[in-house]
């Protein structure tokens, strides 16, 4: 593989204020290319290590990528640093100089003196364009090794990488663009999927995991050879060995496929929520356009309000307890009628810390979903925190309606 | 300030699966003691790079710490690139061994052979003990340089930095522990909180700001020579500056600190949110005992749903449309009355990117809490995209019914 430096600079970085997310993304892509990153160093606004870092970077790999430091203010100094390190004296860059004008203007105002610094670079160097913030990144080649200097708000580095440092360093190494497709898995840990995909073997497809709370995300990457007929039905073959559970290629997450089938359908849901107190309700109103698909949601912490709201009998929450299947499937029942919807969702739990009892320990939900052909049911037991049950219940959850929207008959 | 250099390691880091948020966490625990990171270097699971980077690190400041690379496989070299970097060859600590059976002994399980590895580690050095997880982390002094290596979990890492690195940082070079008090803001910006505190001098006591979406932390160090009562009485000082929008001092967040001021009072909320979809609801619902004061919740996103359940007129929501004051008092006033609850707090907006008018934007929201004196109401523009007007006003909303019971003359 093709080896890789990143280098990351802010006291905010070496002080514990804010947390490196730069390095990580682009190590990401990176390794999606075929570039095997050596190591990330991280330092502060100091000039002396700036300089000796760069002049390491620089002997050591044929890729540096540096993020941060780019900004007007004293504490920037990423491009005194390159010209010290490389030898390479800094001189006004006319387009970039016009790039930061443009910015201004384009925001309707004026650019303040301070911000010509930005266009202060290192001599030879390539200046690249970012519409997206004000500071220009820009790259240096120096004896064979590509430097490429970027900003460090997080957003405009993406732009950056995406649109500038990726595309040349695709043509500079002639490296394919990555062929990828991530298949999320809701309700599967990783050992259960390898399970499913053992024996499973596709020339020129190599398979990852990733576990991205509450799903498990399994990427599979594919040669340049591989025609895209054969990864379509690659991914096919991926899905059909996991089951409903893979509820997307390449998609959002699951509350917003969860939204599109209901849309597409022309469907509608209404919630009543106990333990997980609204979370569901806004993990659904997450995505753009839900009001056409979530029209009422409830949170019956209370006793009184499962009975007042969505019509669950007193006399069932004496005999049964309010965490139990009887009153999960009344939730579920009473707020369909009650907002007129295609599908009703109640959840019903003891999230803890407090609230256990002898045979419903902390962690002990019941879900229902009453859709058009009767009530669904699961009782199901999770670890850890509150928040953490909240989470997973909420999952556990939306995946039963997935499951009951879109796989009927799986 | 006392330099320290940190490293990390693990292939997971350096090919963007998991972003490290260890190094970090160190860094701000030394810097709170006084004790400056002039670099953090992570690398991946290769002896002879990280041979390099801790021979590199030890030659550089007087303080090192590695974290991860301490587990039982193949790819946990820690103890062999010490040992090799060192010049201290590996050896079975009776100590390491002990734990580690401790550990397993008391999962109720017997140690698999593969994690003798982790108690096979570099002489001479001292055994961390680890009673949050199997691997036991160790220190290594060599020519002044203190060696620290902790397991790449975060949990165990934090606890072993805790209870064994930081003590002993402290003993060794006479630091003392580091006397901070974090006061909380909400609903103010740090320009705002700086101009209020513009003038405060107070004799060892440093200022410092952090942005913790959606409030600012206003974190003040105390040196070792101010006494106790000189500074509870420079807390009072600031938070006085500030306002009743400095609502804790090393408490938990705003979701925290309300329900603990309605639990006091023996006060009950109910709420109507529209476009936050249930997100002021889970919020409120992640502090354990919730249920005590959080009675009920609806999510009502339909018109239908805000006169179904609210009892908001039809007639008002065609006059003035349904994103307007009277629609959230009637909100407000409506899940009050219809919980019988203390406080009612009624939310509707847009959060966009749909739904705007030409005299009402994206990020315009009505906020309305109604209580024994009457209802209170805001208007307010958001910046941002969906998931941040969703945040920011759930947050805008929690912070008018902080006000309200707590602090009502201000």
């Amino acid at each position: 593989m093709l080896p890789a430096v990143l280098l990351a600079q802010g006291n905010e970085l070496t002080t514990g204020q804010t947390v490196d997310t730069n390095s990580n993304w682009i190590a990401g892509q990176l390794f999606d290319h075929g570039i095997e990153v050596l190591r990330v160093v991280t330092v502060p606004d100091d000039l002396d290590q700036l300089v000796e870092v760069l002049t390491d970077a620089a002997g050591r790999a044929p890729i540096v990528i540096s993020t941060g430091g780019l900004g007007p203010t004293r504490d920037d100094l990423t491009a005194q640093a390159v010209a010290r390190a490389l030898g390479r004296p800094l001189a006004l860059h006319a387009d970039a100089m016009e790039q930061v004008e443009t910015r201004y203007r384009s925001m309707g105002r004026v650019m303040p003196e301070i911000n010509r610094k930005q266009a202060i670079l290192p001599q030879g160097c390539t200046v690249l364009e970012n519409r997206w913030g004000t500071a220009p990144g820009f790259s240096v080649e120096v004896a064979g090794t590509h430097m490429y200097f970027l900003p460090g708000v997080p957003r405009e580095m993406r732009k950056l990488m995406t649109h500038g440092v990726l595309p040349h360093l695709r043509d500079t190494f002639a490296l394919q663009t990555p062929r990828r497709r991530i298949v999320r898995v809701i309700g599967l840990g990783e050992s259960n999927i390898e399970t499913r995909l053992s024996g499973l073997e596709i020339p020129g497809m190599q398979i990852g995991f990733r576990t991205k709370m509450p799903e498990n995300q399994v990427k599979l990457r594919f040669e340049a050879s591989v025609p895209e007929a054969d990864i379509a039905n690659a991914v096919e073959q991926v899905r059909a060995r996991i089951g409903w559970r893979a509820f997307g290629v390449d998609t959002g997450d699951l509350s917003e496929v969860v939204g599109h089938a209901l849309a597409e359908r022309q469907q509608t849901v209404a919630l009543a929520e106990s333990c997980t107190a609204g979370r569901l309700a806004a993990w659904l109103g997450e995505t753009p356009g839900a009001s056409r698909y979530l029209i009422e949601g409830v949170v019956v912490y209370a006793d009184a309000a499962k009975t007042r709201t969505c019509g669950v009998s007193e006399e069932m929450i004496v005999a049964h307890g309010s965490v139990s299947e009887p009153v999960a499937r009344q939730l579920a029942e009473g707020i369909r009628q009650r907002a007129e919807t295609t599908w009703g969702v109640g959840i019903t739990g003891i999230a803890g810390p407090g609230g256990a009892t002898p045979d419903k320990p902390v962690g002990t939900v019941h879900i229902a979903v009453a859709g058009p052909q009767g009530t669904l049911h699961r009782r199901i037991y999770l670890p850890g925190d509150r928040k953490r049950v909240q989470a997973l219940s909420s999952a556990a959850a939306l995946a039963m309606l997935f499951r009951a929207v879109a796989h009927p008959r799986s």
